[in-house]
């Protein structure tokens, strides 16, 4: 690909006044380049790349004739239905992932965090798959991939050792899982997860759907180790329900913890389950991202990938109805995702990477709320989407 | 309007097998008629008309420059500030309830109850302006009034003659409004709603926001006067937030009285308030339908009067997702809609009215979860609305 230079003409950058934007050889620049491509943005607003900080690439059902969920209620129920089912409907991993991040860069993601699956069953193919998208959309979106042990980790031996492999071939973050409510074992995964992080040098990102008391206690643990490890800043906790208890007293000593010891936040703002409060995670100085989860897989229908639909998620879910409430749910699904991933020259000011969104409308606000038409998504300096559909396909 | 008899043929009814459906004079019939315009329906699903079950017509500010959300976070505030934003807009609830009208028959609803604001502030000018609409709107969507006391009803004297007036100028419903809540006097305020119904042989719809015991106790009242008053059959409580209290033997107690007295539930599924389980409700024979509530308002940002999405939203607040649950949530936003409404005809039978649309998509769930694009909307056999758009325009 070709990186020309480039000016946005009349664009509104974050909703602000109208102004031209810069860039050269991928990045922001402070002044007009000699010889710019000029694209007038008609006074758009502009927002950097949209961040998908939670989903799994792997097992999306895009592109496949409808399937008929008669799945039970139990989580074990979903999780054994699903590794049946990668065999039945014979699953490509890469292709897969590939059908989603086509899907994402449309509506302006530019970065994703995706945990993929692991396990004793299916092995790496899922990493090899989603490893083989990363590559085959280098320069379109970046691709974060997490080992992800779905089915337990000290419940099914042999995954701790196959996670390890993962890392060593090219995975960036070591995954978890309801250490308690999964493996019935906190201590051995928890212990099992840090030493995979430590001997790898690599960040942690752990679902943790228990919920109250239960979800506290694994919490603390992470916390815990955190601090021992002096892993601040590298440790994410996904869902993490149990800061959506009703204990709000118990709730605030937790987010009093997870501020001091480093840990991030990632929330999917599900409807039907107790989610983090964002205004509170916001207060208490907690990097919070925001993921679409599964999208339209074995476990459930719903979902598209669209972050600025996830944002009215997030709106919706914690109530946010003042303008300045909805701009944190945005940002929530762009500055807070690319701080919780630690992303480099993550937004729109000059050295920044020219990885941005230009959308209709008058307001950030009014963007999310409308989800608003994405005009135009740029991936360092180059057009990888157009008027809703990406510039490329599934290979 | 001229109704030209139809087939429709290829179409898949309720996702069943491919058929061709008849219409004549604005009717479902047996077979062919002679000369009926054949609309290739490419094997699409065929649903009846979407049931907006509980929206506000005449407070939407669809079509005005972007509102800045800067209102406090109590209820009052919101009532206060809307009686000002009234004025201070000139809002013309005519035009405000014609604009959500087009948008809200472009995505496939034929049927509307709408509430409609009367107060001492600004009188019966919100009942004529939507009066005026559906007079405007007739043969293309049918739209029912409730008299709605927003901003109180006891406790602001004049108001009850107002909603008098109101019924006798055409409103097709009593409205009523958190009875202990907003009039400190539940008594006052179910006795004067009980007996305008009886005055003027009307039903009952009555916002409920009250939470817990509070909503409970309110909800026994209604009980007691529409068993008293022999109404089985004409009552909905809106919103019913008490039925999401975590007392679930209370709240099973207060789902049988419900369904010995014939009281209908309408839920809007918001993601941030406690809603009644709609698998419960049905499970106890209470008949449900849903609405988008305020779309675009004073109230918040967010709605677009899509009820295909509402169903969406009813199945991510209700955690539905095996495909039969995602189909009660569909059934909620049609037939249960039309139900709690007593609509005639309403249905794809022989006989039934041909109000109905066409889906892209596989399977109801599929249409539901992706928000199937609309080919086709038929209001009486005539066609109101083509590839997501209205084929009227507001006045
Ligand atoms: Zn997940
Ligand atoms: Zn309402």
């Amino acid at each position: 690909m070709h990186m020309t230079s480039k000016t946005l003409k009349d664009v509104r950058p974050m909703g602000r006044a109208m102004t031209d934007l810069h860039i050269s050889e991928g990045r922001f620049v402070a002044g007009p380049v000699a010889g710019a491509e000029v694209i007038d943005c008609g006074g758009g607003l502009l927002i950097p790349g949209l961040v998908e900080a939670h989903t799994h690439l792997d097992k999306t059902l895009l592109g496949l004739p409808w399937y008929r969920n008669e799945v039970g209620p139990r989580l074990v129920d979903k999780i054994e239905n699903e590794r049946a089912v990668k065999t039945s409907l014979g699953l490509d991993p890469a292709l897969q992932s590939a059908r989603q991040v086509v899907q994402t860069v449309a509506y302006g993601t530019t970065h994703i965090r995706s945990h993929v699956d692991v396990d004793t069953e299916h092995g790496l193919a899922g990493i090899e798959g989603v490893l083989a998208t990363r590559e085959a959309f280098a320069g379109i979106c970046d691709i974060e991939i997490v080992a992800f042990p779905q089915s337990a980790m000290m419940a099914r031996p042999g995954t701790v050792e196959l996670m390890d492999e993962a890392l060593a071939l090219g995975a960036d973050v070591v995954g978890g899982l309801d250490p308690c409510g999964i493996d019935r074992d906190p201590k051995g995964q928890l212990d099992a997860v840090f030493a995979l992080a430590e001997k790898h040098g690599k960040p942690i990102d752990i679902h943790l759907h228990e919920r109250d008391a239960l979800g506290a206690f694994s919490m603390e643990e992470i916390v815990s180790r955190t601090r021992a490890h002096g892993m601040g800043g590298m440790v994410t906790i996904s869902h993490a329900f149990c800061l959506g208890m009703t204990d709000r007293a118990a709730v605030a000593i937790l987010q009093v913890a997870l501020a001091e010891a480093g840990i991030h936040v990632a929330t999917t703002a599900p409807a039907s389950a107790p989610v983090p409060a964002v205004r509170e995670l916001r207060a208490a100085g907690i990097v919070t991202g925001a993921g679409s989860d599964g999208i339209r897989d074995t476990w459930g229908p719903y979902g598209n990938g669209d972050m600025l639909e996830r944002a009215m998620f997030v709106g919706l879910r914690n109530n946010l109805r003042r303008d300045d409430e909805v701009e944190l749910a945005l940002d929530i699904c762009t500055f807070g995702g690319a701080r919780m991933m630690g992303l480099e020259g993550y937004g729109l000011g000059i050295g920044d990477r020219a990885d941005c969104v230009l959308l209709e409308g008058e307001t950030l606000a009014e963007a999310v709320a409308l989800r608003a038409p994405r005009r135009l998504v740029l991936k360092g300096g180059t057009v990888v989407a157009e008027n809703g559909r990406a510039t490329v396909s599934t290979p």
